[in-house]
């Protein structure tokens, strides 16, 4: 890669390039010099987070969030339970890899109404906060596009994932945010001001809204190929404080289906031109 | 139909029964014992819109709204002032057609800010106020959900029609509420009331979200087959004050490969049994 660019704060979700298994991720990201990487559990199939840990140091990346806890809601209490029981488990998977933060995509229930569904996020996270600090692992609220409302996650704004992490007002949540959830609200900036203003503003995730969308979940575009204003979203975020890693976490049939090499080289030249 | 029923407020929009000519939807929903009826364009391919009035008028029913209007955005100052031009054509259709209400879908231009598209439909809805005013037709500005901000509205909450309503303060600019837009919004119980209380809740679009939603434009559900709190919203809209009728609004490649006779049948039982 051109070394007159600087991707110092370029980090990439090993699910962008989700056809490589992590030491292929690993080697790639560093070989293209990419700065950092956020670690989805599914990259890690023999669970050994420990080693993981260590393989993706040894290259030189640095951990930037572990992807991805959440799904607290659900009618039946025991599964709520056991929902909470496994985003310990996270929590503890987060510690051994080395990653600072736990994204969660808190969930939603169709079966039970949104207000339901935001008490039992709220109660979930509460239950995980002492073990959250004690591992030394952040939460980070990220709210998800209103079009996830139904299964995902009943916090959908900036606004309200803001309101959640004010009401713990701990240094162990925080919120996460995705340009792709929310460009289109009209309070954005606004909001984006309010947590970092908070030091609630924990992650950065790009990539773009293609125009036509084909697939609800899996047509996300490469950075500068949609209509999201990367660079005024950018400018807030670095206006709010944050001097984290911009992370590049793109779903995308058409692009798992390309040579995984070609795709790095096309997300950096994009990173380049539009996130800069 | 079942005598028992209450159908007295039940709206069809055209376009649910696509497959059908007017003539045919017309014929259908009297028999069936619809009372409403709102009039998309393209069902009046011969322009004739007074005899389109006519037929429905003979057959017993009302007509509540005619769609749609909008699309006001554009970067392009020639084309915007002939967007306008087209809606002031709408303006005409529907007092031709004996409609009361020409429903707003705003407009939205990837390749500008949403802040500028946002400042356009303000000045297209200002543009069109004398002539709707003049031709007696409200116009009512319909939230679109945020998976349209790309290219269809940028007015994508409650909230934001409502400021724009409230910024025109004219009995000649209203909302039209869209649960299929609007149902995942923490705030929409509080601006349904607000905008019944400012006597701007003009209309009532009911369908259902689909699990999963296969098109992000054509995979509208039948009231009960999806996630969408519809009593809940319809105990609001009635609390704020809305007496009109209920409009069911459903796109759906799905549904309009069926036989609509046996479509419109499931649509009376689904609105009997999920809507009253």
């Amino acid at each position: 890669m051109d070394s007159s660019k600087d991707y110092s704060k370029l980090c990439i979700h090993t699910i962008t390039t989700k056809p490589w298994s992590l030491a292929e991720a690993v080697d790639n990201y560093a070989m293209a010099g990419v700065k950092g990487i956020t670690v989805w559990q599914n990259s890690v199939p023999d669970k050994n987070f420990e080693a993981a840990g260590k393989l993706i140091r040894s290259h030189g990346l640095e951990i930037i969030s572990y992807c991805r806890g959440g799904f607290f809601t659900e009618p039946d209490a025991e599964k709520r339970a056991h929902a909470i029981e496994d985003n310990k488990k996270m929590i503890a998977e987060a510690a051994a890899l080395g990653a600072p933060i736990l994204v969660l995509v808190c969930g939603s229930s169709p079966t039970q109404s949104m207000e339901d569904s935001r008490t039992q996020i709220k109660e979930g996270i509460e239950a995980l906060l002492p073990i959250a600090e004690n591992a030394g692992v952040k939460l980070a609220i990220e709210p998800l596009h209103p079009m996830y409302a139904d299964n995902r996650s009943a916090i959908n704004t900036l606004g309200q994932a803001n309101d959640m992490a004010e009401y713990f007002n701990s240094k162990w949540v925080g919120v996460a945010v995705d340009v792709y959830h929310l460009w289109w609200d009209p309070d954005l900036e606004k909001e984006i001001a309010r947590c970092g203003g908070n030091d609630n503003l924990l992650a950065y995730h790009i990539c773009d809204w293609k125009i036509p969308t084909t697939d609800l979940l899996l047509d996300r575009g490469l950075m500068g190929e949609g209509c999201i204003p990367l660079q005024k979203i950018k400018n807030w975020v670095a206006s709010a404080g944050f001097d984290g890693y911009h992370e590049v976490e793109i779903f995308s049939n058409h692009y798992w289906q390309m040579d995984q090499g070609a795709f790095l080289k096309k997300i950096m030249e994009a990173y380049d031109e539009h996130c800069l």
